[in-house]
């Protein structure tokens, strides 16, 4: 037996009737292409199979005297934890979205394992889906990718013999494929929860402590965004038990370009992505705020050194400004860029006791607005916008080319709207998960991060051809002009809506997908 | 708004993570002989153009000052209510009833009305399915078929013109569909809920005063069969918040030529069938007590002339002793008969005050054990075992002949499994609903049951050529021997092993789907 971690306890001290505290990944395979008509029959009927699990899918909750421990599951059935579902006609991505929302709602039985994983077939253009939801206790988002790239391989041939997900082990095992190693916006400091893990107070006890020393970090940085007087806006109320989940694949060389000929990393583009969505959706509303939205965003604290150490969650938030007050979509990127940098030098200085604070009370649901006795009318930020490197090159799962890793993270309390985005080789995968009351058609999001991404295009189409300052991704401090003419961003940009470039034809592209199948529609081949 | 009654608010508040208290059913539908390939689509899309809903699938659950009032939903959001889906390849009844499975697992969402409704396609043999979900603090089972029943129409072609199920009002208007009046075993008494409904008590406080009568009442009866003293099993314990539903249909003709022969009630005979095979259910887990198990069955003590006014929880139980020590089949039966009409009797001439205690004890999961101070280990009956009128017409919905109703009721801690009959004009459904985890591989009791079945019927078969005494239902106290020749029941009982009687080609045979597909299946054509 094995005691809970604080933080991962509090995911299960802390999920309510309306916020279950589970996350899911949809997944997209193209079988191929001599697939016969039973390929995810055939494929079901093997994966049932299956008779043993390893950790951490095996790990079975069990509660001692009021406390929280792990312990292995004596009693495996498969039955309860792996589906095989199907579309129903004309099985097109909007059917997809319609069931992977109402699969995320359920609560995962505590009295088995807390996961469950879904093979659906009938989609129209032949592909298949995965659906995986996991309980936020036994994982955090890095670990849940991990999980399920430890069953593929970059070669088609040999993922046929690579077991199903759930008898690969996350948690010892340094095997299997490796992720490329995440940069982590922080390094080498102390996780929070490596203090507060063996920690016998009470939460409440521990929350207290938190307060002082958090109180005192933001008395010391009055210019440090917008935290905790975020604007009230749709996304910031009670939340209903019923979720919608969105997703679509979006061009990494087309954002690469745009922070590249306007200065930024891919991580801005896509921020200023979604502050162009987000005030278009409220603008539609009616709702649009003065005062500028802003975004939680978890950054990895993970030390580097031991990051197959558990499947712990490791994360701290920090605050990015949308700086949706910004008319100018450059600008705006400009304003966010700033922020970012701005917080990443904050937190690179934070002692290991302010970070702990910070994290730890950013990690409860429901905390903040608790500790600091505002009443829930007041939100940490508008959303939470998290970004996690995925596989950098084509992978096969069962002979099946992944085409798209859509996560679906937490819903809570003020929290109505999580975006979360996968940043693969040649996509950068957006999934969005919303209550399905607080906030209506969400899915018009798709389109309106498209639109937001067009309007940068046209930005750069525009610049006049001198150099331009680039952005190194690898060495976020050297921001340096490089020789890259304006023109080449120009072509790049026609080429993107022509829908013809030669790097568009191979990839997912959002403008096919959105004339295609209209508001609803995503994930489109 | 509208203060919830106390009975119906009780479901809500003593509904927990492992215990949903929403009722389910499941219908099977044939479509006409000349539908198209998109018959369930198309019917899909005609039911999304619905805007409207009428009581009770409009009513909104409020929470004002700790109290629950039901006002009408203004939201109206149907994507939310209604789900098209489809069963993966094969469609077999197997997935039907996995997904039904799963279905029945969620909670239904308080920020809604709640109910959802799916239809289902894929199904192998070309019908079609209808689940449907609703809180049973909005009605109860009788009202459920009501609610269903209200949208059919014995004539085909008028029933493709019948607004969808939500959009007819069940509550008061006494048009549509009318069911043939329920017999009730209780006429003419008060229905607990008359007097509590109104009750400004707090339900603890009730409970202490109800614990008094329901003493009383018990220790004027020690003879009263064996409530709250069920030997200890595998249906008796904590249940887990997974659901395995299974359903099959045996022939009305079957049941009633062994009832006329045996004597005693076609209820009668279903409860010796469910005997039968819970016997030999636990007997294969090596798990078969040596006392009787027994039923807690509910009998309806709706007031016949108010029968319309309100979608209320008008049930009271009774005890029926399920005479498993009793080894011959025929004897058993005898004793289940004896053991229901001394019951009948026994409430028949209960005080209203008796009665309240009483039925409003049974009502309240967990409330048994608790009032009687015994702990969780002694069960108020081994399952529970319910018996409701179901139409005695052939009834069509939207064109498509229905050809099953079954029924999904309540799990809760020491009723690990339940199973609920309707009974038809030419089959009887039945629907078994169990904790997953507590009762493994519960669609064996599918087998079992015809296996009971066959067993009288051999019996029947044996018997000597001399005029056997039949039981009349219409009125249960005249039992009198009746010009029946036991040669009619033998020669009955041979057509239906050989599947192919005139009466049995027409309805379900559960023998043939039992060869057909194995334990898991049922609900074979």
């Amino acid at each position: 037996m094995k005691k809970l971690y604080m933080i991962d306890d509090s995911f299960l001290r802390l999920e309510s009737r309306r916020q279950p505290l589970h996350i899911g990944m949809l997944m997209l395979f193209e079988p191929p292409e001599d697939a016969t008509e039973n390929f995810a029959s055939d494929l079901a009927e093997k994966l049932r199979q299956s008779v043993k699990t390893a950790a951490p899918f095996n790990r079975l909750l069990v509660r001692k005297r009021g406390m929280h421990y792990w312990e292995e599951d004596s009693d495996f059935d498969l039955g309860h934890h792996f589906a095989h579902v199907s579309l129903p006609e004309p099985g097109r991505i909007r059917e997809l979205l319609a069931m992977v929302s109402r699969l995320h709602c359920g609560h995962l039985d505590r009295s088995y394992p807390m996961w469950r994983i879904y093979l659906i077939e009938g989609i129209e253009d032949g592909r298949i889906a995965v659906y995986m939801k996991i309980h936020h206790s036994m994982v955090d988002g890095m670990t849940g990718i991990k999980m399920m790239i430890n069953s593929m391989s970059p070669d088609r041939d040999a993922s046929r013999d690579l077991p199903p997900f759930w008898e690969v082990e996350t948690i010892k095992s340094s095997g299997g494929q490796v992720l490329p190693v995440p940069t982590p916006i922080v390094e080498s400091i102390f996780a929070a929860r490596k203090i507060t893990r063996d920690s016998a107070k009470s939460m409440m006890g521990v929350a207290r402590e938190l307060r002082d020393s958090f109180v005192d970090y933001w008395r010391d940085n009055p210019d440090l965004a917008v935290a905790g007087t975020a604007p009230h806006t749709v996304f910031n109320q009670k939340v209903s038990g019923t979720r919608r989940f969105s997703a679509q694949s979006y061009s990494t060389p087309r954002i690469k370009t745009v922070a590249a000929a306007l200065g930024g990393s891919s991580n801005d583009v896509i921020l200023a992505m979604c502050a162009g969505a987000l005030l278009r959706y409220l603008q539609e509303l009616g709702e649009a705020p003065e005062l500028p939205l802003s975004a939680a965003v978890p950054v990895s604290v993970r030390d580097r050194n031991n990051d197959t150490s558990d499947v712990a969650n490791e994360v701290a938030f920090t605050i990015a400004n949308l700086a949706t007050n910004v008319a100018d979509p450059v600008e705006r990127l400009k304003a966010i860029k700033s922020s970012m940098d701005y917080n990443k030098e904050r937190i690179r200085r934070l002692t290991p006791n302010q970070l702990q604070a910070y994290s730890a009370m950013m990690l409860m649901p429901g905390a903040m607005a608790m500790l600091l006795g505002r009443g829930s009318e007041k939100a940490l930020a508008s959303v939470v916008i998290s970004h996690v490197p995925g596989p950098r090159q084509d992978l096969y799962w069962q002979g099946a080319k992944l085409s798209g890793l859509y996560p679906a993270s937490l819903v809570i309390d003020q929290g109505a709207l999580n975006i979360t985005i996968i940043s693969r080789h040649d996509t950068v995968d957006i999934g969005l998960i919303a209550c399905r009351k607080a906030v209506p058609h969400m899915q018009r999001l798709l389109d309106y991060l498209e639109d937001s991404l067009s309007e940068l295009e046209a930005a750069v189409a525009k610049l006049p051809k001198v150099e331009l300052a680039t952005y190194d991704s690898v060495n976020p401090k050297a921001v340096k002009p490089k020789a890259v003419k304006a023109n080449a961003a120009r072509s790049s940009k026609a080429k993107s809506v022509s829908g013809k470039s030669a790097t568009e034809s191979a990839v997912t592209s959002s403008k096919v997908s959105r004339k295609k199948s209209a508001a609803s529609a995503g994930l489109t081949k």
